[in-house]
């Protein structure tokens, strides 16, 4: 059998905001959703705050260890705002203005408006790759496998389309998920077995309380279909013999 | 003047189905929330798999340069259950029936319903500190500065209020934020004035959209009361100089 090729990536989320609880990240589950389809796992997510060196170092780790990096956050106009600038010292290259992002955006605002502010936002690390922004003008960027993305998830969910072509992914990761009215400790011994015979498909067990009744939803994730579908026999058929209800969900 | 003591953690999410994209993390927010009322900053989150070398590593990394971690998940009766048995190799202690544990989740649950799956959940680090739950019975538990909680969120809210006296924190962190119709670029220059004469207080500047018209909030957080007026009057004199409406949220 060939193995497939596995092609990760972690997800950097710079903002003090989801650090004191402020802001709910809700990027992380966009970004993680649009990789699986093109074939990307992701195998970390860190939150770090709004400072230079912890940017830079973590970084300049992360790239390293990983196929894609993916920041949000840190690209709009104001002091807080340094992902660029720290990304350009990880490289080590010139910070400086991006004649094409500036044309960008010189184009969409109004005349008069594309102010000092506004023009922070063209500052990036010396030859960057444009991410474009269908949304609100300001382009992301990418840096070889580093790509920097604003923050608020409307904008950054708009700008993944045209950064699907930019991304060599492996093997589309499959899943199937089968839920049950049942409680985890019902079931635990049998989906065991399953997963010990199984040890390269991914099975996770999710209890859930849905309209005033619990319930578990198993997860069977793989690249392999055909060994998904065994899997979810395998588990269709404990359910069977045990009289568990399936749900759906 | 004295220096308040900082202190720091980081919460530690350990869940497949919040890498896959699957299920939205919220349990960073609540957590972080109730540690900023108890003076301790969160300085990271990292987001991990249910892998036990990766969960032993990142733990015995992360305990030595916090004050505490907070991890998330995986104390359940399932196969992919694993935060116990890897916390107990991440200290090098025996990973055992916890006696008191034992009795809780006998006198919890109705004769005969204690099975195999849930005395699962009584294994544990030798002599760990219990958390309890008072939502569902199996608690969580604490061996020195790792505090390992429940990933399902209402159960792990429920568990935050017992432990707050085994927290030692320094002065809570205090927030004061000011929404304003305008946008970040229009206040970028003021709002770096303001940041630059006080480099030890923290202001984040975060655009918002709200009933159909964009706003920003500015965050102020610092442990000093006096530092956050302030900077709060110095914005509120820029504000109303560039006449901008202070908005409600």
């Amino acid at each position: 059998m060939i193995k497939n090729k596995k092609v990760n990536a972690t997800i950097l989320i710079i903002g003090n905001e989801i650090l004191s609880g402020r802001t709910q990240d809700t990027n992380t589950s966009t970004i993680a959703l649009w990789l699986n389809s093109i074939g990307v796992k992701v195998q970390e997510v860190r939150v770090i705050p709004d400072i230079e060196k912890t940017i830079v170092d973590t970084v300049n780790h992360l790239r390293k260890i990983n196929d894609y990096v993916f920041t949000t956050g840190g690209i709009g106009p104001t002091h807080d705002d340094i992902t660029a600038l720290s990304i350009s010292k990880a490289f080590n290259i010139n910070y400086e203005i991006h004649k094409e992002a500036f044309k960008i955006l010189e184009a969409y605002y109004k005349p008069g408006e594309f102010n000092e502010g506004r023009q922070k936002m063209v500052w990036m690390p010396e030859n960057a790759n444009l991410i474009l922004n269908p949304t609100s003008g300001a382009p992301g960027f990418n840096v070889q496998n580093v790509f920097c993305l604003p923050g608020v998830p409307s904008i950054l969910k708009s700008m993944l389309g045209g950064l699907t072509n930019s991304i060599v992914g492996g093997e589309p990761i499959l899943s199937h998920t089968i839920s049950l009215r049942t409680v985890e400790s019902e079931i635990a011994n049998s989906l065991t077995k399953v997963q010990d015979k199984s040890q390269d498909v991914e099975i996770g067990s999710y209890p859930f309380f849905q309209a005033g009744k619990l319930g578990v939803s198993i997860v069977i994730r793989s690249e392999n279909k055909s060994k998904i579908d065994e899997c979810s026999n395998q588990i269709l058929n404990f359910v069977k013999k045990m009289k568990i209800e399936i749900v759906e969900r």
